[in-house]
């Protein structure tokens, strides 16, 4: 492949129009959507009528006005639509851990005989501190978390589990887990299963009814682009909601919060996750951001991501300099979400190097470059001109500099 | 008191210039600073600059260039310096009612022979839902609530009592609790101290650190000006960091939150009560907000504030025709926050008809008016327009139009 069939790729692209509705820096190729997705340009506008209309102007009004006290349940429903949920079982909260801390408290009430939480090894830390946190507080005898690896995980789904907690794709590696597929062998044992979106919400189809999920969480800022520490969400089934209560119960969660009453009441619905006041303005641009997804077909985002990401790869694989980058993500397209992740013996130093030449991945440690695709405003050449800087970053040495060999504090 | 003497004392305040850094809606007498507090122009700069410069020029390298990881204690720090408390004990996250789930849970962590937490019936009810939430989660052997009136609180506190929990100010009546005192009375017994100040921490001097509180949680968006659903805060102190720990241990409160270990390590200091990713808009837009009590003295505006109530009483009083306004608050001033509440058969109808003529004050079910005194940007000279607004509306029977006695969702 060539810069000129890129090129074609390009323009032949149905979702290349798409790259216009976000702001991106000059001279930049954006590799890490899937660690803070760039900011879409209804974002901007949607804060300024924020602050200058609703905040300052309308002030407490707002609430009825503007519909600030709608935005969760409105930005869950617009989630909603990308992850195959039907309405109203979506809310629009808090960050992903405490939500994890809310669905999981759920499933095991929904469990009294069982108290195994399984999860694995490699899920992304805070689930399991989440987890962790939560079983200290209830005790071993009602919580205990058991973590296998991933080739283990089939043998494991017993009667003795009370959760299973899965990540959709491993923030490391990029693998994609079969939803289908394990939701069901762990429901054959009467296992609840809670799925973390934090890496395909936005990204590729979920379908979380299809699939019969009991509960989900997931987050705003990566492939969502609502903003930094944009606020997160939980998803819980239809079938489960009249049942199931969570211990954060805040005035939010309330079923009258204005009726001020001693005793917190349940409401029927989603509405009982919420906790707390939701910072307005950071949740009012995700609900812009979510916008840019209207009128897109996650079949076709799906298919442009595992493209770009091929394209990515089959030129890397094309530089016989660049042989000291293993891939450590699945080649096979239903193993895979929407990120390449590479070993490379000083990956630290090679990223910070491509950073410095306006190539944005991100390291993961030890040794892992981590490459998001991230198919709304990515284009084909943007992979063509990235391999070209990474192959002239290792040809040249430049990596090696002392400079790249310091870590900051956050990558 | 007539208008040119309140102007004058207008003149004369210390604190006038103030007004020229919020934005101000024209023809508005703003009395609801104590729900949400009015725009300072910095916010929309500081907004403008996270959206234009950091999020879409220099994305996720921001969290390091421009200090995001630091937020939460750099805002922390900030409102530390208002409520009378040393350095690192306060970390600016999540909502109030998370907050309190927090330091509730650490609280009676540190009380393994008691499980009692007393309030007030008249507490905020989200402080109240969430001690529910927190028994309904780990059993009423280990935390069961107990409210009383205020009168019977001091023959209450026993040494059956684990966690005294209060709100600094009452959000209904405006009545302020004495701090010093019912800590002391409480330590006393062996009980640890929750304080509430949401509707204190920049409305009066808070002194945490002298009255040797141990734990605090309060609002970001009432009298801090924080925006919308701005991020909440929490207090504990020093004495207590190495021997707490709170249930909600997200990856933002562990030791190294990027070396990504399975195990969940506690940090030795406040970073411990971090759970998730902070929503870094409405975090930055708090951070610039509080830079307005950059030069101001809590005692002079603790002195206004007092100041302004008692025009505004007075004022009322003065009015035949609004004999059917009874105060709620007490008088006294040792005995009050910064806002009046009065009672009225109508308070509802009147309220509305207060907001249609430019006056926003609020309801609080069944029948009080609420009226919030924010000297930061509030005039004597609104003292008075508000009470002639007022009695116009009572003396023309305007608040009793059909429109005004309908009940909107939130108020």
């Amino acid at each position: 492949m060539n810069y000129q069939e890129l090129l074609q790729l390009d323009q032949q692209d149905p979702l290349h129009k798409l790259r216009e509705a976000f702001v991106l820096p000059d001279d930049t190729i954006y590799l890490d959507g899937n660690s803070l997705g760039p900011m879409p340009k209804v974002c901007a506008e949607r804060a300024q009528e924020v602050l200058h209309q609703q905040w300052s102007q309308d002030l407490i009004k707002s609430w009825n006005t503007h519909q600030w006290i709608e935005l969760p349940s409105k930005v869950g429903s617009k989630i909603a639509a990308l992850i195959g949920a039907a309405p109203e079982q979506v809310m629009c909260c808090d960050s992903t851990s405490i939500n994890l801390f809310k669905v999981l408290s759920s499933a095991l009430l929904l469990q009294p005989k069982r108290r195994i939480v399984l999860s694995l090894n490699g899920n992304f830390p805070t689930d399991l501190y989440m987890v962790q946190g939560l079983s200290s507080l209830i005790g071993e005898d009602r919580c205990e978390m058991q973590l296998v690896e991933e080739a283990e995980l089939e043998q494991a789904l017993t009667d003795q589990i009370a959760v299973l907690l899965l990540s959709h794709v491993d923030f490391r590696s990029g693998k994609l887990l079969d939803m289908a597929r394990m939701t069901k062998l762990a429901q054959q044992q009467g296992i609840l299963v809670i799925w973390d979106l934090a890496h395909s919400a936005g990204a590729l189809p979920v379908a979380l009814d299809d699939c019969q999920v009991d509960f989900a969480v997931g987050c705003g800022y990566k492939y969502l682009n609502g903003g930094p520490g944009a606020p997160a969400f939980l998803y819980v089934a239809k079938r489960h909601l009249s049942k199931v209560s969570q211990p954060l119960s805040g005035w939010m969660g309330h079923k009258a919060p204005f009726a001020f009453t001693i005793q917190y009441e349940k409401p029927a619905g989603i509405e009982h996750f919420l906790t707390g006041t939701p910072p307005v303005i950071s949740m009012s641009v995700l609900d812009a951001a979510l916008d840019v997804f209207a009128n897109v077909n996650m079949q076709t985002v799906r298919a442009k991501s595992l493209a770009l990401a091929n394209t990515f790869h089959q030129l890397l694989t094309s530089h016989a300099e660049l042989h000291e980058l293993t891939l450590l993500t699945p080649l096979t397209e239903a193993e895979r979400g929407s990120q390449l992740a590479y070993r490379h013996p000083q990956a630290y130093a090679l990223c910070q190097a491509l950073i410095k030449r306006g190539v944005i991945a991100d390291f993961r440690a030890p040794d892992i470059l981590r490459l998001g695709f991230t198919p709304l405003y990515l284009r084909y050449i943007d992979m063509w001109i990235a391999v070209e800087i990474l192959s002239d970053v290792v040809k040249t040495a430049e990596y090696l500099k002392a400079e790249y060999a310091v870590k900051q504090k956050v990558t």
